[in-house]
């Protein structure tokens, strides 16, 4: 089953020093189009604009999961004889390299605009894209199938399920890391291969040596400072904000049948009701360059707040914002009412930043350490330091800084609110 | 003169950790439209195809030379008492901030091809670009024209042009350092804080304590290990090509009047003779995103030839390339018609790879030693191992894999070359 | 009364890169007799034994504490025109160089068994060392008094006393960075600059904004870790068993009048009851050589109890641990009784780990957070994270290998214990 | 043969992040009393009065060397299928470790000063020191001979010997990245995985691809950096020969039969003639802190000249140099002659730099490049870069700063030898 390379292929790799493969299956995975696609995908979306560092692509990570797995595989097969058989290695390797193959250009916000999920998209790929489904069958027919299930979480390889995404997974031990690095901040950092080290698979389980408690708690902190000093700040936030409008925005156009610059790539995302009538062909030719430049375009558009929006977000004239209470939606009415009154659409130009910080969930259950008799427990209950981990749950306004400065006819925003109450 | 902003502000960044900035008009700066698009332009053009994290773009390294620049002054001040005067210490930073304003996206393809300097835009655009000049001329009225004079390399203000571009200056400094970390690599890395504390400006030249000779030679030797190991790697080398063949191939086609997706953004580039004509602002329009753009549409595009082209580059189908001697013309034509007659087109699917690697120059002359007594040297004469660096001089045929491995209806081209005895 | 030396002098350093020193005063303290030795005494005591790397003296600490000191300092008169007066720049530049002046070699463990505090030392040698003295004096003849004072915390100087000594101080600062660079972890690193930055001196306190509250938690973090990892790792405590137990043999072989080889600089330290009659002479011709050396020669001791525990020390055959509950008196006694059984002196061969891990206090109180409106909260306050942590409470009970795994005709302690159900 | 460690031991380590051990004998020796006497000794002997962080030791290095042994033959297995065999593998890792274990404490001063070759203890104690032949010979009787043999360059496992101990051994790998870290500089730095990995075993020789040539000279060239800006530092040469006149110092005196401090273990170094005539324990009893110890009591001899050398080295009031052009040895005596005049011995406060410095040998000839076809040819005759390192032929004059500088009652020695044209 095992093909090798000819000669093994190394990438000079920030992170990790050196990525090997050994395997031809992941060699010939690497240089698909729809891999090489994720070239054209940065795995922070609009952090860019926050931290300018931060312009590492998808496929730089998907190599980096796929590298971490493959020292995972290693040392659990030297150590524990696991997973022992060819078949089962390839699969998790392939499952590492490929996890993320359908994500789209900004997912976030794109997936909340046009209602759909890219690991959909990434097990339609597996299954449908010609090229990349053609190699996977090189294992057997199945194989593309078992992928597909790891990455839908499917419990056929609890292990490998487990290795892939869970609370210890490889896919964060990467973007950790790699985040860290590229926008230059200390607190991603952990001990990457103490933590392999005191990893052991048993069962269907796998469990973290009792002595590896602290090299756990550096890395549940290392997502800790990285969600609020990354991936939640409020510039990034507010970034997003902007992205999605301005697609909510082109989206209205659209349906009213306005006059609109529109990409070929971007139509089918358009006109379609259901996502899942989208082929796994037109899914692939959206990448970051579609709409970086379609945004480009939309500067010059007839419509004022397209071109607004657009141009805020090229030109990084992004929203400000401020914290608030949790706000009622009789609140946010009167907030809106009250933008609209200045001339401002709240459609476009307010939003409330709960919605955008959800979906972030701190560490809760499954790490399970064990001692030395086989005892078990949850890190959350040996250690009080990960039990004081709270999700941040901060609310924020996001508005243009010139009204929240009160600037030129504006009525300082500040005022309203305090007025208000809120 | 000088305004402070309200606080100071700090980037984090990956090389220098923090880049502070103190002055409104550097802040004012990095905020205008041109000087964001410069996030739409990779660093190292082509070359992330070989080093995946190649991806930072010249808005970082911008930042990063301003910093530099603004390390030198602190240390020139505190102990050489230069500048002193607030005009000149603001001169070289503006300048250090934007001397890659005019950069393009893949500059040294694009200009190849359309013919244009990117210096001369740079000028331009700080002295037409309304935004930027506005900014600069709050300064005095004079002042965009010195920032500008000062990229052109005029001698109105010789230690801060030696400063922005010459054998040791803050432009270098910044890049390989930059490069280093981001391609992964430790080639680059050399000691900055060091190498700033031996200079010291005098009259109108930078010396050197001869007591750093060594962290100037560290220095050198980061620039030739980086060319050889990223600049002049093969396979960017190769990349260029495919890029450089696409413009050129859809150049023909538009010459030829035939159908051919061309955004606005490129359309002034392929419809004038000289590109004198253009003006700034069409020439602000284009930044990568619009080429990665046109790229992808090309994948599709009837002409057989350019789909082809475009196609390799996005999907990094990338050529191949050999090793040759120096060729005379009469055997390079030999080698185009041998191409020709198996139905390739030499225009496009051959390259002869000394043009592209030449404007690469190792060092010359230009860094002096000072000892004591103040007597001087040029490095060169005080250091063997600098004489030794020479200028690689590799000459390459690049052209498609298959073709030279002679897969499919090919004849294998190494076996070829040796009967010509290439 | 700053005097500058000829020219700046710099120190390589792998925390900080460089060390600046600029004033002739702190130039003259580093090369005096009494700063020199600190070169002969190591940072980590023993724990070089666990961590090989931990091989750094106070020397260097010392310097590296100084330099975190002028950076705060720049910091602070940049921003907020603190200290302003150059005496208490070098007040403060002094007393972070000579903070560590009076530690001795093994510190902890020897001032446990000749009952004495290196406090009172570092004061003494300010006031009575000569050499030292007459620099000092050079500012004038308050200011050696006033470095003292600042050590022992007294209240003249309240802000210089908190950089000094706080929960948040330039030493804990370096020994943390230094510590986790030597040793190798991880897990002791936060980001100096960016803490320093959110500091600021207002009042008779140092406050940190409320932005920083992340950077303050990293620092926390580190302390966790580090006192964890290394400071109170189980190898490093059961090595001060050792010296501890060979010393405190040698004071009674001493005191009842039997020959033992005592070179003449530990002779006072023997031969006085109260150290406080030491002269601060005899007091700094200590190090860790005559430490060692005297090691070295009671490995050769006709008393075999202290024959074999120079012997363990010098040839690293340290005493195992193992955890137990806490322990009441008379369980200790019990536990005594069964070694004495086996033939073993208790005094030397059984150690109760408490005591030793006692002085170790986690946070408390006394990191002040100030928002915008310059309300203030302690850290434990507005820190979930921070209120977590708690102090260690490991009991371990210290002593040879082979009794803990019963070899030989020892009968193993684990089964004794848990009959005990200790 | 091979018996595995309970569980794999690993070491933390600031060079290589861990170090790894998995085989009993390896394991034991590491415990052995002459191994752990490496902690005693430091890797670069008076080195840390120059760079304050470099304190680390023979026994970190020795671990390092190791370590890296154990890279190679990991790769080489894997790649090559050499050794193959597990006698050789051992062989191998045990000659890593135990390469430099007859080193004595500030080694090259003291084999000058006592003639005698630290290499020839190196074998003698793998042969005549019970604790660690015992454990050689688990793997056979001729198994220590064999160790002992590779160590002296014995041609019989000529592979292994190039390994330890050639132009690209283990050895020097180790010691440059270490002593970088712990000086701080960066020029020792190069990309030691890469190295590894086109190294290729081949008959008796050790080659390197050709595509290798870059980073051999990036290691060749942290060779030729190290050498100037560390290991032959003015500041450590000089501290070198106070320690030499020191011992010269103390041998007179001894000769003289005057009273002197010495300790029972410096004793037969000047009590024979001959140092074959030591056996291997009395070697073993010295260490730095018997050394450091004796000068310490030095400083209180009654002897003028010896009291004031072992505290000018204690107290680091070190010698300073000059630069002289090669001096013929009727010029020597001139200038010592002077000193005489002066009222100083010469033979104890001058030195003349050349044979300090002799010893010091640049890349010669050894490493050999390998093409695709299997032709070879020289580092040397490939790289012009490595053609234009030559030897560091500085000649110095080392007398006390007092002298130099014509302080007090001296004249300046610089006046002199420019009046003597020297």
């Amino acid at each position: 089953m095992t093909e090798w390379v000819d000669k093994e292929k190394v990438f000079k790799d920030p992170v990790h020093d050196y990525i090997y493969v050994f395997d031809k299956l992941i060699w010939d995975l690497i240089n698909t189009r729809a891999f090489q696609r994720l070239r054209r995908v940065r795995q922070l979306g609009t952090a860019y604009l926050t931290y300018h560092g931060a312009e590492h692509t998808r496929f730089t990570h998907s190599l980096g999961v796929y590298e971490t797995m493959r020292k995972v595989l290693s040392h659990f097969e030297r150590k524990f004889g696991w997973p022992g058989d060819e078949r089962t290695r390839l699969l998790a390797l392939c499952a590492a390299l490929l996890h993320d193959i359908g994500h789209g250009p900004f997912s976030h916000t794109i997936e909340t605009v046009f209602k759909f999920h890219h690991e959909e998209f990434s097990q339609r790929i597996l299954l449908e894209e010609p090229e990349v489904n053609k190699i996977l069958r090189r294992v057997d027919d199945q194989f593309p199938q078992d992928v597909a299930d790891v990455i839908a979480k499917k419990d056929k390889y609890p292990l490998v399920v487990k290795l892939i995404s869970s609370q210890l997974d490889v896919d964060r031990m990467d973007y950790l890391l790699r985040d860290a690095v590229n926008t230059g901040v200390t607190y991603g950092r952990f001990e990457l291969e103490r933590l392999i080290r005191v990893m052991r698979p048993e069962g269907n389980d796998i469990l973290v040596k009792m002595s590896g408690q602290q090299t756990v708690e550096q890395y549940i902190l290392a997502r800790y400072f990285m969600y609020s000093q990354v991936y939640l700040h409020p510039v990034t936030l507010s970034s997003d904000v902007l992205l999605k409008h301005a697609f909510l925005r082109a989206k209205k156009l659209h349906e009213r049948g306005q006059q609109l610059f529109l990409p070929e790539e971007l139509q089918p995302f358009l006109g379609k009701d259901n996502m899942d009538d989208l082929t796994v062909e037109e899914y692939l030719r959206l990448d970051e360059s579609v709409m970086m430049y379609t945004f480009h375009r939309w500067t010059e558009s007839d419509d004022a707040i397209l071109r607004d929006l657009a141009d805020r977000f090229i030109n990084r004239r992004l929203y400000g914002s401020i914290l608030t209470r949790e706000l009622k939606e009789v609140e946010k009415q009167t907030v809106r009412d009250m933008f609209r009154a200045q001339g401002l659409n709240p459609e476009y130009y307010i939003a409330f930043g709960h919605a955008t910080g959800a979906g972030y969930h701190m560490y809760r259950q499954g790490i399970t350490l064990v001692d030395d008799d086989g005892d078990k427990m949850d890190i959350a209950d040996a250690s009080a330091l990960v039990r004081s981990l709270k999700p941040l749950t901060q609310h924020r306004i996001f508005c243009p800084k010139e009204v929240l400065r009160g600037e030129g006819s504006y009525k300082p925003i500040r005022g309203w609110l305090e007025a208000l109450k809120i």
